[in-house]
C-alpha cells in the first residue's frame, strides 16, 4: 500500500466527533419533544430533487450556491438548499392524503456552496416547524408558544428551564401600512432590507439606504422613529394604533399583533419572554404577517437563534391550491455555538456513565455479568475489552468523561463484591454483588443522581 | 403563474409521510438507546467527500453506483454510498484525538444509483455500530449482545421484549481452515459467495458453483456437508473440532466461536436467540473473523435484518496504522417493512395523544389555557386552530389517529369543565378543570395508560 490517500474532509464540510455530536443529538431530541408536544409530525424528503423543483422559486444567489449535477440517467438534479422548497413540493404532491391543516417538523441536512472565507459551512442542519393551511390567529399564537418551549429546554446541562431569552415579534402589515400612509409602498422591499440592518449598522446608515427609495428626510425620520418604538407590549400597541391611524392594512396588522399577545398571555407564558419589536423585518419578502426572532439575553450579538413568520402562499409553483402557512426554524449550529460559550453543554465523549475495568484476564465472564447487571437496571455501561494495565484503562475512562469506574480483581470477585470509584468526587466504596447487585445499583444511582 | 411545475420526487427517492416517519424515528431512537447503553458514541461525517476518498477502496460496481460530480471549485466529489468508508477516513484523520478502542454509532443517509426496477431505493438510511482498535473476544461477545438488545426493543407497539428473532453466528476462519485442509484456499472467494446463496438456490446449484473452483465431487460434498451442520451450539462446536482436526486456522476459528458463545451465556442471554450457523458466510471478502446475521422467526424470507462481523484492517487506504475492528448494521428499511407486516407498528399520523376542539369561537383563550394545562402535565396535545364545525374537527382528529378529544362549549367552560371523548373506546366523560385540571389530567392519564 504505497500510495495512501490523505484523510481529509472537503472545505466547508466537517466531521462531528462524539463530544460535539452528543450535545447536537440532545438538542435535536429536545426540539423533537417540543414539536411533538404540540402535535407537529415528522416528515422527511430526499436530499436530491429535480433541479427544476429546486430552482423554480430561488433567486440567482440561490442558484449559484446550489450543488447541482447531471445524474447517470441524464437528469439535472440538485441537493436541497433549504427545507421550505421541499415542503412546498411535498405538500403540493401529497395534499389530499395529508389533509389540512398540516403540521410538520423536519430536521435534516441542507447544502449550500457558501463562501467559506466568511466562516460558513456548506453543510448544515435545519430544524423547521410549520403549520400549513390555516390563517387562524391560533397558529400565530402557537408559533410563539413553540419557540418559547424550545428555548426553555435549551440548557443541555439541566432539566431546569432556561430563561435567558426573549422572543421578539412583529407584524409585517404594520410597516406596510405605514409605508402606504407615506406613499412609499413601492420602495417597501428596499426599506425592509435596510431596516433589517438597524442593529448592525445604526440609524444613520439605514436612513441613507431608505432615502434611496425616494423617501424625503421627514419620511425617513418617521420610519426610523417608528422602528425605534420602545416600551411595554401594551404601550407599543397603543402607540402603533395612533401612528397607523386609519390605514386599513396597518390597523389589521396592529390588531393581529394585539390578538397574538393576548393569546400568549392566555396560555400562561411569562410575558417578559415576549416583546413587540417593530424594527424586526426579516429581509425576506416571503413573510406577509407575523414575524418572530429569538435572542439570547447573555449573547445578543450572535443574532436570532429561532426565526420565522407567516406567509400567504407556500406552493404556488407546484399547485393552484392556495396554501398559507406559518412556521419557524431553530438555528441549531448557532445555538450550539452559543450554548458552548454559555457553558450550557456538558463536555463528555461517551454516552455511558459507568466504566467497568477489565482487571483480571481470567474473569471476563464476571465482568460481562456485572456490566449486564448494571445495564439491565437502566444505567449505560461500557466494559473495557482488553485486560490492559489498570492505569491505562482509567486514563481511557477519564479522557472520555465516564462518571464512575467499577473495578474488581480476583479477590473482590471471590468475595462477590466490587470497588466503585466516583471519578468526579475522587472517592470510592466497596459494594456487594449479592441479590442481583442491589447494593451496587443503589450506589451507582446515588452517585448519578 | 401559468407554467406550474409538477410536484414529484426523483425515481428511486421517496418522501416519508408522518405515518411512516414516526415509526422510523421511534426505531432509530430505540437503536440509539441500545448503542448508548453499551458506550457507543454518535458521530457524523459529511454527505459529500472527495471522490478519491470514496473510490479508493470500492470496486467497479461501487463506482458505477456512485453519485459523483465536479463542484463549483472544480473538485471531483461524491455522495457517500456507505458509512464504512467515511468511518475509515474519519478514524485515520482523527485517531490521536479519538483514542482506541473507539466505539461509535452512525445513523445517516447514504446514496447509491441502484437499479430501481428491482424495487431498490437510491437513498436509504444506514444504522451502524463498530468498535475500532481491539482484537479482544470481549468485542466479539459484545457485538452479539448489542444485536440482541436491538432486537429485543423492536416491537414498536410495546415496551415489552420482542423475542421472535435469532442471531446466527459463525467464524470465517473455520471455513478457511476447511478449505486449507482440502487444498482449496485459492477458490475461497468463489466458494464463500456460492455458500452465501445456499438458502436461496439450494445445495445442488451451490455445489455446481463450488465445483468451478476446481473442487472434485468429494470435496464439494465435504463443503456442503459442513455447511449443513445442525444441532445445539455445543454439539456443533464438538463436531467442528472433529472436522477441522489439526488445521491451525480452523481450530482458532472454532475456539473463538466457543469463547464467544460462552461469553454470551455469561452475560445472561437466553441462548435460544443465538445459534451457530456455519453456512453463513457474508459474501464480502471484507470479514476475517466472527460473522453475524439476524433473522425474524416469523419472517425468515426477508433475510437478515442486522448483519456484521470482524475485519482486520479498516483504514489501510488512509493510514499505516493497522486498525482492526468489529461491527454490524441494522437494516432499518427492511426491518420497518417487516414490522409493518408483523403488525408491530402503530399506524397514526400525529405524535400527539390529545385533540382539543376549537368549539366556540369566542373562547380561544380558554382552549389555549386548557391545551397548555395538558401539555404542562407531559401529555402531547394539539389545539385545532379554527372554529370549524365540530364534525369536521372530529373527522380530522379521527383520521390522524388521536386517542382522545377534549370538547367544551360556552356552557361547559362557564361551569369550568370539559367533555373527554375516548376515541378508541367511543366513550366519554365530563371532567372538572378546578385545581389546575387535576381531574382532567387524571382521566387523560387513565385512558392513555
Amino acid at each position: 500500500m504505497a500510495n495512501r490517500i490523505t484523510p481529509r474532509t472537503l472545505r466547508g464540510f466537517r466531521d462531528f466527533l462524539p463530544e460535539m455530536m452528543m450535545p447536537r443529538e440532545k438538542l435535536i431530541d429536545r426540539a423533537k419533544e417540543v414539536y411533538r408536544s404540540f402535535g407537529f409530525s415528522p416528515i422527511d424528503t430526499p436530499a436530491l430533487e429535480l433541479l427544476e423543483i429546486l430552482t423554480g422559486k430561488g433567486g440567482e444567489e440561490t442558484d449559484r450556491q446550489l450543488y447541482q449535477f447531471e445524474d447517470a440517467g441524464g437528469r439535472r438534479v440538485g441537493m436541497r438548499f433549504d427545507l421550505t422548497v421541499p415542503l412546498a413540493r411535498f405538500v403540493a404532491q401529497h395534499a389530499p392524503k395529508l389533509g389540512l391543516p398540516f403540521k410538520r417538523y423536519h430536521i435534516a441536512t441542507v447544502w449550500r456552496g457558501e463562501n467559506t472565507q466568511r466562516g460558513r459551512y456548506r453543510e448544515f442542519m435545519q430544524c423547521d416547524f410549520d403549520t400549513i393551511g390555516s390563517l387562524a390567529v391560533a397558529t400565530d399564537i402557537e408559533t410563539a408558544l413553540v419557540i418559547h418551549d424550545l428555548m426553555r429546554r435549551m440548557d443541555l446541562t439541566s432539566q431546569q428551564d432556561f430563561t435567558a431569552f426573549q422572543i421578539r415579534i412583529n407584524n409585517r402589515q404594520i410597516l406596510n401600512g405605514l409605508l402606504d400612509q407615506l406613499g412609499l409602498s413601492e420602495g417597501s422591499t428596499l426599506i425592509l432590507r435596510a431596516l433589517d440592518k438597524l442593529p448592525k449598522i445604526g440609524a444613520e446608515k439605514v436612513g441613507t439606504e431608505i432615502s434611496v427609495s425616494g423617501a424625503d428626510a421627514g419620511q425617513v425620520n418617521k420610519i426610523l422613529e417608528f422602528a425605534s418604538l420602545q416600551g411595554s407590549n401594551d404601550e407599543i400597541l397603543t402607540r402603533l394604533s395612533n401612528i397607523i391611524g386609519g390605514n386599513e392594512v396597518g390597523q389589521a396588522g396592529v390588531a393581529r399583533l394585539a390578538d397574538t399577545i393576548q393569546g400568549i398571555r392566555a396560555a400562561g407564558i411569562d410575558e417578559s419572554h415576549v416583546q413587540i419589536d417593530v424594527s424586526i423585518a426579516r429581509g425576506l419578502d416571503y413573510y406577509t404577517g407575523m414575524i418572530y426572532e429569538t435572542f439570547l439575553t447573555d449573547l445578543p450579538t450572535i443574532g436570532s437563534v429561532c426565526s420565522g413568520g407567516r406567509y400567504d402562499n407556500l406552493a404556488e409553483l407546484y399547485t393552484k391550491q392556495q396554501l398559507p402557512g406559518i412556521g419557524a426554524s431553530l438555528g441549531l449550529d448557532r445555538l450550539l455555538a452559543a450554548l458552548e460559550e454559555l457553558n450550557k453543554i456538558e463536555k463528555v465523549a461517551t454516552p455511558a456513565k459507568v466504566f467497568v475495568a477489565f482487571f483480571d484476564k481470567q474473569r471476563l465472564h464476571d465482568y460481562l455479568s456485572i456490566a449486564n447487571l448494571i445495564r439491565q437496571s437502566g444505567i449505560s455501561v461500557e466494559l473495557y475489552p482488553d485486560p490492559k494495565k489498570l492505569g491505562a484503562q482509567l486514563k481511557y475512562a477519564d479522557e472520555r468523561g465516564f462518571r464512575i469506574a467499577v473495578i474488581a480483581g480476583d479477590q473482590e470477585l471471590d468475595k462477590n463484591e466490587v470497588q466503585v470509584k466516583d471519578l468526579a468526587a475522587k472517592s470510592s466504596s466497596v459494594c456487594s454483588l449479592e441479590q442481583d447487585g442491589e447494593e451496587l445499583i443503589k450506589e451507582l444511582g446515588r452517585i448519578l443522581a
